[in-house]
Protein backbone atom coordinates (compact mmCIF):
# COMPACT_ATOMS: atom_id res chain seq x y z
CA UNK A 1 0.00 0.00 0.00
CA UNK A 2 1.34 3.18 -0.50
CA UNK A 3 1.97 5.90 1.89
CA UNK A 4 0.64 9.03 1.72
CA UNK A 5 2.32 11.78 -0.45
CA UNK A 6 3.16 14.19 2.38
CA UNK A 7 4.59 11.32 4.54
CA UNK A 8 7.12 10.04 1.45
CA UNK A 9 7.79 14.08 0.54
CA UNK A 10 9.11 13.93 4.66
CA UNK A 11 11.06 11.78 4.16
CA UNK A 12 12.70 11.76 0.99
CA UNK A 13 13.30 15.73 2.38
CA UNK A 14 15.66 14.09 5.44
CA UNK A 15 17.46 12.42 3.64
CA UNK A 16 18.50 15.16 1.22
CA UNK A 17 18.75 16.82 4.84
CA UNK A 18 21.25 14.04 5.88
CA UNK A 19 22.67 13.74 2.20
CA UNK A 20 23.22 16.94 2.40
CA UNK A 21 25.35 16.68 5.71
CA UNK A 22 26.94 13.92 4.96
CA UNK A 23 28.30 15.84 1.76
CA UNK A 24 29.18 18.70 3.50
CA UNK A 25 31.24 16.76 5.85
CA UNK A 26 32.68 14.90 3.11
CA UNK A 27 33.86 18.34 1.42
CA UNK A 28 35.11 19.71 4.33
CA UNK A 29 37.33 16.79 4.83
CA UNK A 30 38.76 17.02 1.67
CA UNK A 31 39.30 20.37 1.33
CA UNK A 32 41.02 19.83 4.73
CA UNK A 33 43.31 17.23 2.73
CA UNK A 34 43.76 19.27 -0.12
CA UNK A 35 45.01 22.13 2.10
CA UNK A 36 47.46 20.29 4.83
CA UNK A 37 48.98 18.37 1.63
CA UNK A 38 49.79 21.72 0.10
CA UNK A 39 51.10 22.87 2.95
CA UNK A 40 53.83 20.50 3.52
CA UNK A 41 54.48 20.05 -0.10
CA UNK A 42 55.79 23.68 -0.19
CA UNK A 43 57.38 22.73 3.19
CA UNK A 44 59.58 20.15 1.70
CA UNK A 45 60.54 17.75 -1.31
CA UNK A 46 57.52 16.03 -2.25
CA UNK A 47 58.85 13.04 -3.02
CA UNK A 48 59.71 12.93 1.05
CA UNK A 49 56.08 13.50 1.94
CA UNK A 50 54.07 10.34 2.77
CA UNK A 51 50.32 9.66 2.93
CA UNK A 52 51.33 9.29 6.37
CA UNK A 53 52.11 12.89 6.90
CA UNK A 54 49.31 13.77 5.13
CA UNK A 55 46.71 12.07 7.67
CA UNK A 56 48.71 13.05 10.68
CA UNK A 57 48.53 16.80 8.94
CA UNK A 58 44.67 16.50 8.72
CA UNK A 59 43.91 14.59 11.60
CA UNK A 60 42.26 11.76 9.95
CA UNK A 61 42.65 8.33 9.41
CA UNK A 62 44.32 6.13 6.35
CA UNK A 63 40.84 4.72 5.50
CA UNK A 64 39.39 8.11 5.02
CA UNK A 65 41.95 9.50 3.06
CA UNK A 66 41.74 6.91 0.49
CA UNK A 67 38.01 7.54 -0.06
CA UNK A 68 38.78 10.92 -1.24
CA UNK A 69 42.53 10.15 -3.71
CA UNK A 70 44.09 7.08 -4.26
CA UNK A 71 47.75 8.29 -4.13
CA UNK A 72 49.77 11.71 -3.44
CA UNK A 73 49.37 12.37 -6.71
CA UNK A 74 45.83 12.85 -7.16
CA UNK A 75 45.72 15.09 -4.01
CA UNK A 76 47.99 17.33 -6.45
CA UNK A 77 45.34 17.79 -8.96
CA UNK A 78 42.88 19.92 -7.26
CA UNK A 79 46.36 22.22 -5.91
CA UNK A 80 47.59 22.55 -8.85
CA UNK A 81 43.79 23.03 -10.57
CA UNK A 82 43.59 25.94 -7.83
CA UNK A 83 47.05 27.36 -8.69
CA UNK A 84 45.58 27.37 -12.18
CA UNK A 85 42.93 29.49 -11.48
CA UNK A 86 44.59 32.23 -9.46
CA UNK A 87 47.40 33.02 -12.06
CA UNK A 88 45.27 32.96 -14.69
CA UNK A 89 43.30 35.84 -12.98
CA UNK A 90 46.57 37.83 -12.95
CA UNK A 91 47.12 37.15 -16.17
CA UNK A 92 43.92 38.17 -17.66
CA UNK A 93 44.28 41.41 -16.01
CA UNK A 94 47.66 41.42 -17.43
CA UNK A 95 46.02 40.55 -21.25
CA UNK A 96 42.85 42.72 -20.67
CA UNK A 97 43.77 45.94 -23.33
CA UNK A 98 45.39 43.32 -25.94
CA UNK A 99 42.62 43.08 -29.24
CA UNK A 100 44.81 40.55 -31.13
CA UNK A 101 43.55 36.94 -30.08
CA UNK A 102 46.97 35.60 -31.08
CA UNK A 103 48.69 37.59 -28.84
CA UNK A 104 46.41 37.00 -26.13
CA UNK A 105 46.75 33.52 -26.24
CA UNK A 106 50.77 33.24 -27.10
CA UNK A 107 51.31 35.69 -24.43
CA UNK A 108 49.17 33.75 -21.96
CA UNK A 109 50.66 30.65 -22.66
CA UNK A 110 53.51 31.94 -22.22
CA UNK A 111 53.31 33.24 -18.88
CA UNK A 112 51.13 30.20 -17.73
CA UNK A 113 54.17 28.55 -18.77
CA UNK A 114 56.56 30.10 -17.03
CA UNK A 115 54.76 29.69 -13.84
CA UNK A 116 54.43 26.32 -14.04
CA UNK A 117 57.77 25.97 -14.72
CA UNK A 118 58.86 27.86 -12.10
CA UNK A 119 57.11 25.55 -9.37
CA UNK A 120 58.13 22.39 -8.22
CA UNK A 121 54.36 21.14 -7.12
CA UNK A 122 53.67 21.36 -10.81
CA UNK A 123 57.11 20.19 -11.66
CA UNK A 124 56.29 16.92 -9.72
CA UNK A 125 52.65 16.83 -11.00
CA UNK A 126 53.63 16.46 -14.86
CA UNK A 127 56.85 14.82 -14.03
CA UNK A 128 54.83 11.49 -12.11
CA UNK A 129 52.44 10.57 -14.76
CA UNK A 130 53.20 9.85 -18.09
CA UNK A 131 52.21 12.48 -19.73
CA UNK A 132 49.12 13.65 -17.74
CA UNK A 133 47.03 15.55 -20.46
CA UNK A 134 43.80 14.49 -19.13
CA UNK A 135 44.23 16.12 -15.68
CA UNK A 136 46.18 19.12 -17.56
CA UNK A 137 42.97 19.25 -19.58
CA UNK A 138 41.15 19.42 -16.16
CA UNK A 139 43.58 22.03 -14.69
CA UNK A 140 44.29 24.76 -17.08
CA UNK A 141 41.99 23.50 -20.62
CA UNK A 142 39.24 25.63 -19.94
CA UNK A 143 41.83 28.75 -19.99
CA UNK A 144 43.19 27.80 -23.33
CA UNK A 145 40.24 26.70 -24.74
CA UNK A 146 38.95 30.39 -23.80
CA UNK A 147 41.74 32.21 -25.73
CA UNK A 148 41.73 29.80 -28.56
CA UNK A 149 38.27 30.03 -28.89
CA UNK A 150 37.90 33.94 -29.10
CA UNK A 151 40.33 33.56 -32.00
CA UNK A 152 38.19 31.21 -33.73
CA UNK A 153 35.00 33.50 -33.53
CA UNK A 154 36.75 36.67 -34.72
CA UNK A 155 38.63 34.14 -37.49
CA UNK A 156 41.71 35.51 -36.99
CA UNK A 157 42.86 31.41 -36.33
CA UNK A 158 41.72 28.77 -38.90
CA UNK A 159 42.06 25.15 -37.82
CA UNK A 160 41.11 22.29 -39.83
CA UNK A 161 38.28 20.85 -37.08
CA UNK A 162 37.91 21.96 -33.51
CA UNK A 163 37.90 18.77 -31.67
CA UNK A 164 41.10 17.79 -32.88
CA UNK A 165 43.14 21.33 -32.87
CA UNK A 166 42.58 21.14 -29.40
CA UNK A 167 43.76 17.64 -28.79
CA UNK A 168 46.72 17.93 -30.95
CA UNK A 169 47.62 21.54 -29.22
CA UNK A 170 47.26 20.19 -25.57
CA UNK A 171 49.13 17.24 -26.17
CA UNK A 172 51.72 18.98 -27.83
CA UNK A 173 51.92 21.84 -24.86
CA UNK A 174 52.23 19.46 -22.15
CA UNK A 175 54.90 17.00 -23.61
CA UNK A 176 56.99 20.46 -24.52
CA UNK A 177 56.38 21.84 -21.34
CA UNK A 178 57.77 18.57 -20.03
CA UNK A 179 60.70 19.00 -22.76
CA UNK A 180 60.83 22.58 -21.24
CA UNK A 181 61.68 21.46 -17.68
CA UNK A 182 65.22 19.65 -19.34
CA UNK A 183 66.22 22.90 -21.09
CA UNK A 184 69.15 25.33 -20.26
CA UNK A 185 66.54 28.27 -20.85
CA UNK A 186 63.08 27.03 -20.15
CA UNK A 187 61.27 30.65 -21.17
CA UNK A 188 63.77 30.35 -24.61
CA UNK A 189 61.96 26.47 -25.15
CA UNK A 190 58.34 27.76 -23.97
CA UNK A 191 58.23 30.80 -26.60
CA UNK A 192 59.22 28.05 -29.19
CA UNK A 193 56.75 26.12 -28.25
CA UNK A 194 53.97 28.36 -28.29
CA UNK A 195 55.96 29.89 -31.66
CA UNK A 196 54.69 26.68 -32.91
CA UNK A 197 51.29 26.76 -31.94
CA UNK A 198 50.65 30.16 -33.60
CA UNK A 199 51.51 27.94 -36.34
CA UNK A 200 48.83 25.13 -35.90
CA UNK A 201 45.96 27.93 -35.48
CA UNK A 202 46.55 29.38 -38.99
CA UNK A 203 49.50 32.15 -38.50
CA UNK A 204 51.86 32.35 -40.62
CA UNK A 205 55.52 31.53 -39.76
CA UNK A 206 57.28 35.38 -39.43
CA UNK A 207 53.82 36.44 -37.74
CA UNK A 208 54.07 33.35 -35.46
CA UNK A 209 57.56 34.14 -34.56
CA UNK A 210 57.18 37.68 -33.58
CA UNK A 211 54.01 37.46 -31.98
CA UNK A 212 55.68 34.88 -29.77
CA UNK A 213 58.97 36.74 -29.04
CA UNK A 214 57.11 39.96 -27.76
CA UNK A 215 58.65 41.45 -24.79
CA UNK A 216 56.99 39.83 -21.45
CA UNK A 217 56.83 42.12 -18.48
CA UNK A 218 56.59 40.49 -15.14
CA UNK A 219 53.47 39.20 -13.68
CA UNK A 220 54.10 40.56 -10.05
CA UNK B 1 99.58 -11.00 -3.24
CA UNK B 2 97.99 -10.45 -7.19
CA UNK B 3 97.38 -13.59 -9.06
CA UNK B 4 99.43 -14.19 -12.36
CA UNK B 5 98.05 -12.09 -15.41
CA UNK B 6 96.69 -15.84 -16.85
CA UNK B 7 95.00 -17.01 -14.36
CA UNK B 8 93.59 -13.83 -13.94
CA UNK B 9 91.97 -14.00 -17.73
CA UNK B 10 90.40 -17.04 -17.62
CA UNK B 11 88.36 -16.31 -14.88
CA UNK B 12 87.10 -13.50 -16.99
CA UNK B 13 86.92 -14.92 -19.70
CA UNK B 14 84.94 -18.01 -18.29
CA UNK B 15 82.92 -15.41 -16.79
CA UNK B 16 82.20 -14.64 -19.97
CA UNK B 17 80.81 -17.36 -21.03
CA UNK B 18 78.97 -17.79 -18.38
CA UNK B 19 76.80 -14.25 -18.31
CA UNK B 20 76.10 -14.57 -22.15
CA UNK B 21 74.52 -17.95 -21.86
CA UNK B 22 72.74 -16.23 -18.69
CA UNK B 23 71.89 -13.57 -21.64
CA UNK B 24 70.86 -15.58 -24.30
CA UNK B 25 68.70 -17.46 -21.89
CA UNK B 26 67.05 -14.41 -21.00
CA UNK B 27 66.40 -13.28 -24.22
CA UNK B 28 65.15 -16.41 -25.16
CA UNK B 29 62.48 -16.79 -22.46
CA UNK B 30 61.81 -12.72 -23.15
CA UNK B 31 61.13 -13.61 -26.45
CA UNK B 32 58.69 -16.34 -26.05
CA UNK B 33 56.76 -14.17 -23.67
CA UNK B 34 56.45 -11.87 -26.05
CA UNK B 35 55.50 -14.10 -28.88
CA UNK B 36 52.60 -15.84 -26.64
CA UNK B 37 51.59 -12.92 -25.54
CA UNK B 38 50.57 -11.53 -28.60
CA UNK B 39 49.37 -14.69 -29.66
CA UNK B 40 47.14 -14.61 -26.83
CA UNK B 41 46.03 -10.88 -27.11
CA UNK B 42 45.10 -11.75 -31.09
CA UNK B 43 42.61 -14.04 -30.25
CA UNK B 44 41.25 -13.03 -27.42
CA UNK B 45 40.58 -9.45 -25.57
CA UNK B 46 43.08 -8.23 -24.08
CA UNK B 47 41.63 -7.24 -20.75
CA UNK B 48 40.03 -10.49 -20.24
CA UNK B 49 43.67 -12.09 -20.14
CA UNK B 50 45.80 -12.67 -17.46
CA UNK B 51 49.60 -12.78 -16.57
CA UNK B 52 48.63 -16.19 -15.59
CA UNK B 53 47.52 -16.82 -19.30
CA UNK B 54 50.40 -15.76 -20.13
CA UNK B 55 52.76 -17.45 -18.11
CA UNK B 56 50.39 -20.46 -18.83
CA UNK B 57 51.41 -20.21 -22.36
CA UNK B 58 54.80 -19.38 -22.13
CA UNK B 59 55.77 -22.27 -19.43
CA UNK B 60 57.18 -20.09 -17.01
CA UNK B 61 56.18 -19.49 -13.84
CA UNK B 62 54.86 -15.99 -12.50
CA UNK B 63 58.15 -14.90 -10.79
CA UNK B 64 59.67 -15.18 -14.26
CA UNK B 65 57.51 -13.22 -15.96
CA UNK B 66 58.35 -10.28 -13.35
CA UNK B 67 61.98 -10.85 -14.24
CA UNK B 68 61.04 -9.22 -17.45
CA UNK B 69 58.04 -7.13 -17.28
CA UNK B 70 55.84 -5.28 -14.98
CA UNK B 71 52.56 -5.81 -16.34
CA UNK B 72 50.56 -6.81 -19.22
CA UNK B 73 51.00 -3.58 -20.76
CA UNK B 74 54.82 -3.37 -20.82
CA UNK B 75 54.36 -6.57 -23.02
CA UNK B 76 52.78 -4.55 -25.47
CA UNK B 77 55.45 -2.17 -25.76
CA UNK B 78 58.29 -4.79 -27.64
CA UNK B 79 54.91 -5.70 -29.98
CA UNK B 80 53.83 -2.65 -31.01
CA UNK B 81 57.39 -1.95 -31.54
CA UNK B 82 57.89 -4.78 -33.61
CA UNK B 83 53.97 -3.92 -35.43
CA UNK B 84 55.42 -0.38 -36.15
CA UNK B 85 58.94 -1.51 -37.24
CA UNK B 86 57.02 -4.02 -40.22
CA UNK B 87 54.46 -1.35 -41.24
CA UNK B 88 57.31 1.13 -41.83
CA UNK B 89 58.69 -0.45 -44.36
CA UNK B 90 56.04 -1.33 -45.97
CA UNK B 91 55.14 2.18 -46.15
CA UNK B 92 58.44 3.64 -47.21
CA UNK B 93 58.25 1.09 -49.50
CA UNK B 94 55.33 2.88 -50.56
CA UNK B 95 56.98 6.26 -50.79
CA UNK B 96 60.39 5.06 -52.04
CA UNK B 97 59.68 7.59 -55.14
CA UNK B 98 58.26 10.54 -53.70
CA UNK B 99 60.64 13.84 -53.73
CA UNK B 100 58.57 16.24 -51.65
CA UNK B 101 59.91 15.59 -47.68
CA UNK B 102 56.19 17.24 -46.54
CA UNK B 103 54.32 14.41 -48.56
CA UNK B 104 56.50 12.08 -47.08
CA UNK B 105 56.23 12.96 -43.63
CA UNK B 106 52.43 13.74 -44.15
CA UNK B 107 51.73 10.41 -46.20
CA UNK B 108 54.26 8.41 -43.83
CA UNK B 109 51.71 9.50 -40.76
CA UNK B 110 48.60 9.47 -42.49
CA UNK B 111 49.46 5.42 -43.18
CA UNK B 112 51.09 4.63 -39.54
CA UNK B 113 48.23 6.49 -37.87
CA UNK B 114 45.56 4.64 -39.94
CA UNK B 115 47.39 1.14 -39.27
CA UNK B 116 47.53 2.33 -34.97
CA UNK B 117 43.83 2.87 -35.24
CA UNK B 118 42.84 0.19 -36.88
CA UNK B 119 44.89 -2.31 -34.51
CA UNK B 120 43.12 -3.48 -31.25
CA UNK B 121 46.42 -4.05 -29.77
CA UNK B 122 47.58 -0.53 -30.30
CA UNK B 123 44.24 0.94 -29.52
CA UNK B 124 44.67 -1.19 -26.06
CA UNK B 125 48.09 0.12 -25.42
CA UNK B 126 47.68 3.85 -25.79
CA UNK B 127 44.38 3.93 -23.87
CA UNK B 128 46.22 2.39 -20.95
CA UNK B 129 48.57 4.50 -19.89
CA UNK B 130 47.36 7.96 -19.23
CA UNK B 131 48.88 9.49 -22.96
CA UNK B 132 52.24 7.40 -23.46
CA UNK B 133 54.36 9.68 -25.04
CA UNK B 134 57.50 7.86 -24.26
CA UNK B 135 56.76 4.57 -25.08
CA UNK B 136 55.33 5.86 -28.67
CA UNK B 137 58.82 7.72 -29.13
CA UNK B 138 60.41 4.25 -28.66
CA UNK B 139 58.04 2.73 -30.55
CA UNK B 140 57.67 4.89 -34.08
CA UNK B 141 59.55 8.07 -32.83
CA UNK B 142 62.64 7.01 -34.95
CA UNK B 143 60.59 6.97 -38.16
CA UNK B 144 58.84 10.21 -37.26
CA UNK B 145 62.54 12.22 -36.91
CA UNK B 146 63.98 10.11 -39.77
CA UNK B 147 61.18 11.82 -41.76
CA UNK B 148 61.08 15.13 -40.33
CA UNK B 149 64.59 15.25 -40.49
CA UNK B 150 64.42 14.77 -44.32
CA UNK B 151 62.66 17.83 -44.59
CA UNK B 152 64.69 19.80 -42.11
CA UNK B 153 68.26 18.70 -43.93
CA UNK B 154 66.68 20.17 -47.00
CA UNK B 155 65.41 23.57 -46.03
CA UNK B 156 61.69 22.31 -46.76
CA UNK B 157 60.46 22.07 -43.34
CA UNK B 158 61.44 25.05 -40.89
CA UNK B 159 60.52 24.90 -36.96
CA UNK B 160 61.99 27.52 -33.97
CA UNK B 161 64.83 24.81 -32.42
CA UNK B 162 64.91 20.61 -33.55
CA UNK B 163 64.11 18.98 -29.54
CA UNK B 164 61.31 21.00 -28.66
CA UNK B 165 59.59 20.62 -31.85
CA UNK B 166 59.69 17.18 -31.49
CA UNK B 167 58.51 16.74 -28.30
CA UNK B 168 55.52 19.25 -29.10
CA UNK B 169 55.00 17.34 -31.79
CA UNK B 170 55.05 14.06 -30.71
CA UNK B 171 52.84 14.39 -28.09
CA UNK B 172 50.07 16.03 -30.04
CA UNK B 173 50.17 13.41 -32.31
CA UNK B 174 50.20 10.76 -29.54
CA UNK B 175 47.04 13.09 -28.35
CA UNK B 176 45.52 13.46 -31.49
CA UNK B 177 45.55 9.46 -32.32
CA UNK B 178 43.57 9.50 -29.27
CA UNK B 179 41.35 11.62 -30.04
CA UNK B 180 40.60 9.71 -33.52
CA UNK B 181 39.88 6.83 -31.61
CA UNK B 182 36.70 8.68 -30.39
CA UNK B 183 36.25 9.92 -33.84
CA UNK B 184 32.91 8.93 -35.79
CA UNK B 185 35.52 9.63 -39.30
CA UNK B 186 38.98 8.10 -37.51
CA UNK B 187 40.46 8.72 -40.85
CA UNK B 188 39.23 12.12 -41.14
CA UNK B 189 40.33 13.03 -37.86
CA UNK B 190 44.04 11.88 -39.17
CA UNK B 191 44.07 13.64 -41.79
CA UNK B 192 43.15 16.88 -39.87
CA UNK B 193 45.90 16.21 -37.59
CA UNK B 194 48.20 15.84 -39.84
CA UNK B 195 47.55 18.82 -41.90
CA UNK B 196 48.59 20.72 -38.76
CA UNK B 197 51.48 19.15 -38.16
CA UNK B 198 52.39 20.44 -41.63
CA UNK B 199 51.72 24.01 -40.40
CA UNK B 200 54.46 23.04 -37.66
CA UNK B 201 57.09 22.37 -39.65
CA UNK B 202 56.23 25.41 -41.52
CA UNK B 203 53.99 25.12 -44.85
CA UNK B 204 51.52 27.78 -45.10
CA UNK B 205 47.84 26.56 -44.13
CA UNK B 206 46.69 26.27 -48.13
CA UNK B 207 49.74 23.88 -48.76
CA UNK B 208 49.25 21.95 -45.47
CA UNK B 209 45.33 20.93 -46.56
CA UNK B 210 46.39 20.35 -49.66
CA UNK B 211 48.95 17.85 -48.75
CA UNK B 212 47.34 16.17 -45.86
CA UNK B 213 44.14 15.33 -48.04
CA UNK B 214 46.17 13.69 -51.45
CA UNK B 215 44.56 10.45 -52.34
CA UNK B 216 45.88 7.49 -50.44
CA UNK B 217 45.86 4.06 -51.86
CA UNK B 218 45.71 1.39 -49.94
CA UNK B 219 48.60 0.10 -48.33
CA UNK B 220 48.11 -3.69 -48.93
Amino acid sequence: MPKPLTARTTVASDETDSLSRVERKRRDTRGRIVREAESLMRSRPIDEITIQDITDASNIGHGTFYLHFKSKYEVLIPIVEQEAIRWDEIIQQRMSDVDDPAIVLASSSRYMARVIVADPLWRWFLQHSGVPVDDMRQAIGRFGARDFGRGLMSGRFKVPELSIASSYMLGGFVNGLLASFDSANPDRTIDQMVEMFLRVVGLDPEEAEQIANLPLPGLE
